[in-house]
């Protein structure tokens, strides 16, 4: 097989395509097991052992399916243990099919990096992405990610009868005489979202305070009066694309300081919305976001330690990954055609609470294109 | 702070607890984002973002949390891209810990590993299970993986549900006046599962030939008369240790090569829980079964290049992962105290049909201790 040239490099991958973005984007197919895959002048290899043999060959858009127990058989290798076992198949796959080393990803098992290292046959570590490809999305692309965010906005509908028919009983809310907790709303939200073929996982429903932790999940009681930021980021399963967006919500009558930091943070929201277009530099509209909050009175700053203020990116690349590159940030690029990012500024003052409004938009030469859409009524009575 | 000795070889890890069994373990924090963790002198320190800094803080079992915004500063990394950001950083804590050099798991991302190494700090990349402890379960370990596996029952009691109120038309099993798929199925049981709090991603409803592929998840309608395969393996999210275990059903009425398999798997696998006991050697144990399985006229054999019979192992570690060492199969040793197991033969042959049974035991000197629990009634008329 092997009338190639002595230096060719080809791509290697080793991972689980279930939890890996990278290796279900290069073959199309889920599987709970790590997965051997690598190119060939062009072509797509997969050796799956032969629990995920047949459903590789008839799910997967590899061009060839070779069953790893033969290879390990031809190798030798079968008294190895695991990463040396991979190894010995990576070697003898690759001298039978001409190849001379391979590059393989920044988060690729570090075990078996230092065996093929040691084999001579790894090329190179890819810092950044591995397929750059990923980051421009295709129409077909942009409707799994919409309908990532058509779940989203399922269960912020149910967040919103939640908090409609919750009674306030001394600040307290209450629904179907229980308190109304986060992980009520939680699991509420995540059995509509199952119940449109996504599954979210760390789906954050956090008021007062919590929701000042910008990745906490909130726990307990929520509290009439208090700022709930919800931030639902569910991947469809059928696709293995994400949706994920954000609101903020208070149940009674909000403070002037409330409704101030809420309408400073939507409007600025919208506005970003309105500057993603293709050549805008990512870095400078961050600083611009960063200088309409400061003029608007909200500084970013540590209190005791803790960040306050704006202290997250803008936004992110949304697909397979929930965060995956490109970021919106101070060390953002340029943003391109065809990228798909959300725009999530906030600001969070303990005392006063969180508050974030998130959507995601498709980057286009003209401007933004929607990719997600739900009302922005955040006051519920 | 250096006041240790030269060669002070200490563990590093760098992954997202979520995702990371290792780094939850170590931690006992949950987190999205990629966490930076390492040992020194026994105590345990971890790097956070300030995204996730006071959720480490309060949730996490570490001695030390330090700010990674502050070491970027102070490595002056705040220019470079994240790879080598992350190791000058890494550099800058081991200088400042009196570290020599770090160990790392197989799974370590190789992007950083490689440049460790090229600071001369990668130590050693570990083989094997990083934290050998985490396969002896403790009675609280052990506890939430039973409550794992009620979890999983109460999965089996939606589908016992919907297959007793099923009707056949046609060999077809219809419901609520539609057909009964693999799908409604799977949804049905994922939201009794978040209900309960726990979540299962690719839960196994695989009815006829599907059954013979023991990674696919199943699709489509069902029919009367085929044996279904249930595999239900949901995480708590509470705790991040799992349930995992298997059921198979038949709605109509057997045909007698159906019953004789289903009652053949079943014997061996009750046998073969019998077994589970500290000394017992695991190899010699899965060779038994097979032996078995081969005496009661079942071969395992490939038909065109498919495998059929007995082909995958008896059975896995069950925790923080849903597979995890050790392992009881051709390359298994010794069974020890404390470990985690499930004990799932099976079967499978295109045209009549798969069955698996899979329960948990957790492995003692005295026998197995049972860690799951649900009838066997696979009939359903």
């Amino acid at each position: 097989v092997s009338t190639r040239s002595p230096e060719q490099i080809e791509p290697l991958l080793y991972a689980t395509p279930e939890d890996n973005a990278d290796i279900f984007y290069y073959g199309g197919v889920l599987a709970p097991d790590p997965l051997l895959a690598f190119g060939c002048g062009g072509r797509r290899v997969a050796v799956p052992n032969q629990l995920e043999f047949a459903r590789v060959r008839r799910e997967g858009r590899f061009d060839e399916v070779l069953a790893l127990e033969d290879w390990v058989r031809q190798a030798d290798a079968a008294a190895l243990p695991p990463p040396r076992q991979t190894a010995a198949v990576i070697a003898c796959l690759a001298q039978a099919h001409g190849i001379s080393g391979f590059r393989v990803p920044a988060d690729f098992p570090a075990g078996l990096a230092m065996r093929l290292r040691e084999l001579g046959l790894l090329a190179e570590v890819v810092e950044g992405p591995f397929f750059p490809e990923r980051m421009r999305k295709s129409d077909a692309e942009a409707d799994a990610i919409r309908a990532g965010n058509a779940a989203s906005a399922a269960g912020f509908r149910v967040v919103e009868r939640f908090l409609r028919a919750a009674e306030i009983r001394g600040g307290w809310l209450w629904h179907g005489g229980r308190r109304l907790t986060s992980e009520r709303l939680r699991r509420a939200i995540e059995i509509a979202l199952l119940e449109r073929g996504a599954r979210a996982t760390q789906t954050i429903v956090a008021g007062g305070d919590q929701a000042c932790d910008p990745h906490g999940r909130g726990s307990g009681p929520l509290r009439a009066g208090e700022l709930i930021i919800v931030d639902i980021f569910p991947k469809v399963v059928a696709t293995g694309y994400h949706g994920d967006m954000t609101r903020t919500y208070l149940k009674g009558r909000p403070s002037e300081a409330q409704r101030s930091l809420v309408e400073t943070v939507l409007a600025v929201q919208q506005w970003a919305i309105g500057r993603h277009k293709a050549g805008v530099d990512g870095r400078l509209l961050y600083a611009q976001v960063c200088e309409r909050f400061i003029k608007a009175g909200y500084t970013t700053r540590r209190d005791n330690g803790v960040p306050v203020g704006f202290f997250h990116g803008l936004g992110h690349g949304l697909g397979l990954d929930v965060h995956e590159p490109p970021r919106v940030n101070p060390s953002g690029g340029r943003l391109r055609a065809g990228v798909v990012l959300t725009v999530e500024p906030g600001l969070y003052y303990p005392g006063l609470g969180g508050c974030r409004f998130e959507d995601v938009v498709r980057v286009r030469r003209d401007g933004p294109e929607m990719l997600s859409s739900h009302p922005y009524r955040w006051q519920i009575r």
